[in-house]
């Protein structure tokens, strides 16, 4: 059986409650090859005291060094931050496939520009565990995004 | 005695220094505020076997969380990849001096239309050990660059 994009969006939405539940930033995110999770990481700033490790960088990590990044697809709850735009250009990821970007819209126009498919899926659980959070630590959240 | 790029550029090289001697990608970074180095790093790709860990990556985690970037510096052996870039533009580092861009271009103009100073040393040292490295190494400088 196929797995769908929301199907994969769940798992990302899991690892995004790992943090939440660890009091971390709530975004998650895998890493997909031919149907298969290669990795999934989430936002580990705050239990790590590690800057770089938004949750597409903390999956990228755990994916490991791969021959090629042509062949994947990243999901990820959240649109994704400058730093992790340019993580998926430089390692030529060719499909982003986004949980929510109405608690912060991203640079969704710079990986359409150079080429890469973003499918925003607009999820309410998505919309809703990171729009709590942000609420209830809006220090956490500007810090995240350098703000 | 206040201490120039040229200076700075030199503590980057010798983190450069450190990863070659591992058998890694001789590029190295710092980070500077004010005068003093808050964040010193080294690619560690190969060493670690984390596809995230450029050099200004290394850097950025091992400077940890800070309240802001906009008064810092970011000094770096070679131009940095999208991924460094975005990164850069991310923290809103306003300045960033390159050792050289003759192995690697990089995305100057990324950086500069953002509004980051730029300044690229062209400097030997840091030209010769790259060269070195990408002659000896093709394969790991290509998996380095997305390639």
């Amino acid at each position: 059986m196929t797995r769908t994009d929301a199907d994969f969006m769940s798992e990302a939405y899991d690892e995004a409650r790992k943090s939440f539940d660890a009091g971390g930033l709530p975004i998650g995110a895998i890493l997909v090859r031919g149907g298969e999770i290669i990795g999934r990481g989430h936002n580990q700033r705050v239990q790590k005291g590690d800057p770089i490790l938004h949750g597409e960088m903390d999956c990228m990590r755990n994916a490991g060094r791969q021959k090629t990044y042509r062949d994947t697809v990243m999901y990820t709850t959240l649109s994704p931050c400058m730093m992790c735009t340019g993580t998926i250009l430089q390692f030529g990821i060719p499909r982003v496939v986004i949980g929510e970007s109405r608690n912060f819209a991203g640079f969704q126009n710079v990986l359409t520009e150079a080429g890469v498919e973003v499918l925003d899926l607009d999820d309410p659980a998505c919309t809703k565990l990171m729009g709590g959070f942000i609420a209830a630590h809006p220090a956490l959240w500007n810090e995240d995004i350098g703000e």
